[in-house]
């Protein structure tokens, strides 16, 4: 498989994932949260998917098309190691839907991203939200969630939020 | 359609276009040239669909993925106006297939660009040659050909290189 094959399957996965996430939180109230706007497609499908929910994205620099720049009082804009925390006071427990793929070329440090930013993350997360990730995360507090139809199992992630069993 | 929709429709239409291109050049012989680098996804798709021939790319400066970077010999750094012409004397008449996706997101400018180097580009395309296009190009010598099932008109390019007609 070539890289633009493999970076066409990833792409489908995504989609396919948010698609799906959509409708697993039919039920969920709440914001959306992309981590990371990058060039903004994804963005956009979020718009296209959730036109009845606010959209808060975090990003350290803007550098999107300019059709798919967020309104300024939802951009949250600095390093998310940062901001995550600081964003609980307008954010905590309201998010029903996260999307994470704030990540470079290199999945080890996607995945060593995840794992830091998850606990921060988890505190916005309202009561079954749904986070769609590029990277695998493990997380006491999230549930695996079978994927979609077509997706491979690895290419792409879906968590439940869940109430974490105390020892 | 969201931009990220719309983004994998694209990546899908050039697949299938390049995959068919290397049916049409099956009796064709000759070299492939990649007009523009980026990050070498499309490289290394022309590597797996062309193991037996020589890949050349141009462009003016190298930002792809450490495993998609041609070798030094097959690699023409530069400017494609300035580059192209210097290349007649290594390549001229010897292209069987060519792909041309040199453009930033901007439509306009990719098809002015398209416009400036396809005549730098037809001395160094063998008879029989196909170009594959993001851009629509518009040259005598040049024919459009039917695209491969599930690509919209327009969407990306398929050309046959003709001998244009002496008025």
């Amino acid at each position: 498989m070539s890289r633009l094959d493999s970076f066409i399957r990833r792409l489908q996965a995504q989609r396919a994932c948010l698609d799906h996430a959509a409708e697993l939180i039919g039920e969920v109230d709440g914001v959306v949260l992309e981590l990371g706007l990058g060039n903004g497609r994804t963005y956009d499908h979020l718009r296209t998917l959730f036109p009845g929910r606010e959209i808060y994205v975090c990003e350290r620099q803007v550098a999107a098309h300019p059709d798919c720049v967020p309104p300024a009082e939802r951009l949250i804009l600095g390093d998310m190691r940062d901001t995550l925390p600081a964003a609980g006071a307008r954010l905590g427990g309201r998010v029903a839907l996260a999307h994470l793929d704030a990540g470079s070329g290199d999945a080890e440090a996607n995945c060593a991203l995840a794992a830091a930013l998850t606990p921060l993350l988890l505190p916005l997360l309202q009561k079954g939200a749904v986070l769609v990730s590029d990277p695998t995360i493990e997380n006491p507090g999230l549930a695996a969630l079978p994927l979609p139809d077509g997706v491979r199992p690895g290419r792409y992630h879906l968590y439940r939020r869940i109430s974490p069993v105390r020892s």
